[in-house]
């Protein structure tokens, strides 16, 4: 089944927006060490935060290398195991199924859904460079075969109707339109099809985004969603959630711990401890069944 | 603030439906020793099922009094397991607060919220057998200032708007039309307001109705929603959900053992379990906020 | 344009949901002597109920075996009135035109359709048992070049948009979504074409589905829909009604012939009875236009 | 229950647009013989048109002034037939019940309705001349204290929610958006009451409004809908049809016999048969439950 | 590109209704000199009204034929305004941009935008004889490889998907549902497209269509909308307004220039001074952003 | 007229959300010099920005306090340019009409409003401090008979429906929910009213918010809405743009001014200009009926 998708591969992505090019050329030019030195580690690079309690004992470590190299360790780990999280929502599936990983930066994701599942997996990134070094870390794992990288539009890659058992964002969705995307993914999604997001999303409940909210937008050159955004995409394009789950508590952690780590914060830290204690931000997971 | 609403507990509702009239008459007429026996342990009368895992070992008490006795017990110990769980989704409420149970039945779950929160709770049934009786049953342990029942239509209940912190249905959506009751809700709770619902419902994934299903519904006269209903009309009526789990696996346990009770069945057992084990059926629990 | 067709007839639907297998077990083990018995008369097999005034005078009859044919005789004339009623309302068609027979079961209603007007016809079952046995009688009868049956699924045929001067569902649409169904029909029918369904539907003033209707969706596996649910889908898929008719009373004769029929009944009848009575359950015809 | 409106039914209607005073307008200043004549037989005046076979023979009437007379008369026979048809789809009323005669004219719907059922009814007019003379009428006849008409707005009648069985528009909902329309008969109807409309509706099947609807639509100030907008803003406004029937055939013969009265024409006449023949516009009964 | 569409220009157009073959008949007769005789001006045939201050002293011309020439080149001059007003506003166009002229008439309009900024423009016309009369005009010009009119239903044009830059409707928007209309130009425009709409349209303020309104439609054929039904049916269709302009008052001098015009009155002319100035009835220019 | 409202302008509004108490907040601090000082020279103080082309010549003035004065002034008079624009638009008003100002701040617009039409006018704001400001300019001028300010929720005013007859926004819709905020105003407004927004909102053309909006975002703690999503809440509010402008161009004068002003800047105003120049954001007129 990968090569109907192999092909097509390396054909660009046409630009939709200013907007787009705009977030392409931030995620091309993207070198921060939060993702890079931690994706190192064991070559798992993820774009996306962590979750579960923190090892804080990495911050009395007196030396000062050994302590910046357990801090990255641990971080990574609260990382991995957020991955993880998601993964384990994805369903049943086999080695004979496919996912769909929409934004899927330099590719960690794919790679843990094919580790855990033994499943063929398509990442789709708005950024060509993401996309080749993704590829190149599949060909190293020798996993080519079975998960492969696209530099496409998510909201439109021209994939096959119904060919997915499973598609994820893990913190992407901020970066477009939820109708067009959950149209994607409910199109791309067989009957019976697992999706899965895990989000930062702003709290309706509190009312309109905050000035932190504001301040990550401008941070990512995002556009933060409120919860009840996710929802009424949803119900509008058969994405029927069977598992929500606060996050917001279990991401402290990792933000209090990033904030010690001089050598990978990006400066944004703070804002989102404030966002999340503040009670205008959430971190959130939606498994939803497409019926 | 009691006062508002009590001169109205007795007014009767005005039944709309040929289909109303026979659930009153249904629950009017009702004497399960499932809800009358269990109630009688502790003067909680519930009317739902029960979670969480059973001690099996009541099944191997030799004398059979002493069996009826603790398979009753440890039935009513997962029913209110069950209520605990729905009222700890309830937000943070102060005594001074005013919760809402529709569908309220002989009265537990107004109870369990007062001696949880000390807040102010109006239950609302069609059967004016069922208000009476809870109405009794407060005055009997002296919260009848706090807490009281009515004899209405819990899609019209007259209350006032934005009274209510925090709101409820357990086991009771699948009598009424989605978009009428949750209208009522989102009316009936503040801004912020939490609503939360415990609910059978069937799964979109496995398709239609299975026949389960509709024995369920033929036994107790219902009409059970698809799940995808649930999260359409809360789309709808600025019902945000927050919380979604699966309460499947641990509504087995619960089924199990009161198809050993001889002295409790109502014939519905196997039909649920086989409804829950083939995919077709789910127990599920929904919290959301009122935006 | 039979040729455009007859290749694919053979091919076999991707069944979706568990639901649709179970529905398909089912109609493929399906021999109810009350459909089959009836067919043989004239070789013309329908699945649905009969109207009209029944001639009760056939119970009088002393002799057993003339008593049952009798009977038989006289309930396959009602239901052959129900088809003529619904054939009658396909609108003005010419031998090159072409219907879509939505459920066709063993394929009576195809045949009607074609005896009547000539047209070409495709029935589609989620039954190959059905289809089988549809084609088989096609080919007996000579029409094979014009009526062909599908084993397929309603909701996605893969017909060509706009190729249909008329279509149908004759109590078969209380197996599936009504908008996917509509929209199907919307896309298959010409602009101007006719789209005609008779159907069991629960009926919205009565309240909801009442015990009757839950134990008819359980004796069929189906889920009958409210009459308004029919009229909202329609509204969202360009069909607009031109004529509705209540065709309950109607119904009763032969219901309440059948019950007398030993050899024929299911078991369902006195049900059905009960639930045309008691006013929660209707027998109705749309016919609409495709604009 | 009459004293309720009785005391309201003097106050002026706040018109709301120019548009709406230009209708006022007209039928304040209307006085063609075609209502007058025909009323005048039996006192009962309508403002619509005639069902049914025609006695042409009266065309061969050789004395000119019986000519007239019977030819009026037949015309009479005809539009009463059309008011007994809809008035015998109000349902089973009861004394006292209370019926909405939306858009009443000079009142003869309203009578009609009170002599068949004993009710009440309320009557609503633009035009406060048609309300001075229908509420004349109704003193004539002694049914004051049950009939009484109102010169207001049928989008904004002021009365009470759920108070009426049945209400009904015959042949003026051409001058209403039908949205704001079916929004105030569904407040003001039951759960469970009747609404019936007579109306002439452009076919969407033969495409937009035709050239001869646009001359009904000069000619009577009026906006002739498209079928398809009752069916849409029925299925927004919980109205579920019962029974449609195309009255198209039925109402040629009272426009073939109109054209011959020189005495009563108003010059559309030839508009309107055309109209019904080229299949471009519709005469049309929908009977619809209020849910 | 322009070969992409060169081979369908001659596929004749499925005429879908009755009403698109009388409009067609109409279009394909009709021979008003107020359209040929401006045309012959300089070969810029436009089929739609004018804009701006008149010179009035043509009336004043004293010689009779001169009177004629210079009216005819002073109401030419005006309804060129409106052509170049249009034109003006659909984005900064390049040579290698493509434009769908929705309604083209006799092809005035694509030439403008041709001689302006040099682009590939797709005319369509349900009227054989005018896309006859379009490319040949085309030729005589010299730009038949840049400018093709097509004899097509604009509603289903058959165009590539996203192939245009700008699309617009010059007074055509009447003839058509307008979402059917919006969701192909929304279909055709490439993310970022301008669309532009001049039309007549009536005025939800002054209440429904009025007499004027209603004879204008009998005059042409037309259905003339609501300016609401514009913005709802834009806001379906990803459509969002980022110009708008009442050109009534702009419009007035055109006809009451026009009406002085023995020579090329059609006899609509009072209807539509009466319409603007009693306010009910708008020109109106929409300038909207594909998105 | 004014005593209706008089008695509750005092009523603190019921603040809903945190948002929106942190909004007040920021309000109730709020004292910016180029609102305050611009505001002084003549009393009337806006909260937005101007229009129109700036005379930059006063940056050429030599004299230190002189060039702070006429700076002072120049910007004044523009932001007085684009109050008179609103205003100009408000309809046809006379002194008995009352007109609604929507986040009115510190008063200056309903002050305009009446100085230009002699009408009544409410002006609502969500800070306490800017309605006692307000309602004190009111009473110095004389004119606290006609216009008065409150402190509420514009969301939730409580006035009386249809009791106006125009009402506005100037810069105060990214505050809040659309949907619910023209609700209200097509509550407030008589049909046939007018409204009228000036606002920023982000451009859908371009994509989603760019970084620039997210710093405004962020600066004044709004959620700055896209274009597209006023025209879709207006279609579900019954306002019909009349007049839609950009006014992008004409705003930049006063920011290339503003940044000049080192004694009024606020530091966000290169931020204005690149978001305006790169096409991320627009500042937009629409003018809309109620119909």
């Amino acid at each position: 089944m990968t090569t109907v998708h192999a092909d097509t591969a390396r054909i660009p992505v046409p630009t939709q927006s200013t907007y787009q090019t705009r977030v392409a050329d931030y995620w091309n030019a993207e070198e921060n060490p939060v993702n890079l030195e931690l994706g190192k580690i064991d070559d798992l690079y993820h774009h996306h935060y962590g979750i579960g309690d923190a090892d804080r004992t990495v911050l009395d470590e007196p030396d000062p290398g050994r302590r910046r190299e357990r801090l990255t360790g641990e971080l990574h780990r609260l990382e991995e195991a957020q991955a993880q999280l998601l993964a384990s929502h994805l369903g049943q599936l086999s080695p004979a199924d496919r996912v769909f990983d929409a934004g899927c930066g330099r590719g960690g994701g794919s790679v843990v859904a094919n580790l855990r599942y033994g499943c063929h997996a398509d990442g789709v990134t708005i950024s060509a460079k993401q996309a080749d070094f993704a590829n190149q870390q599949a060909r190293k794992r020798g996993i080519d075969d079975k998960v492969s990288y696209h530099h496409r539009n998510m909201l439109d890659t021209g994939f096959t109707s119904g060919a997915y058992a499973a598609s994820w964002n893990n913190e992407s969705t901020m970066y477009v339109e939820l109708d067009l995307l959950f149209a994607e993914h409910a199109r791309l999604l067989r009957r019976g099809g697992r999706y899965v997001t895990i989000t930062g999303c702003y709290n309706d409940t509190y009312g309109r985004a905050s000035r932190e909210v504001s301040l990550i937008n401008a941070h990512y050159i995002c556009d933060i969603h409120p919860r009840s955004a996710y929802f009424r995409a949803m119900a509008r394009n058969r994405l029927v959630p069977t598992h929500v789950q606060d996050l917001t508590q279990a991401a402290l952690p990792y933000w209090e711990l990033r904030k010690e780590a001089d050598h990978l914060v990006t400066g944004i830290e703070d804002t989102f401890l404030t966002a999340y204690r503040n009670g205008s931000f959430q971190y959130l997971l939606i498994v939803a069944d497409r019926v």
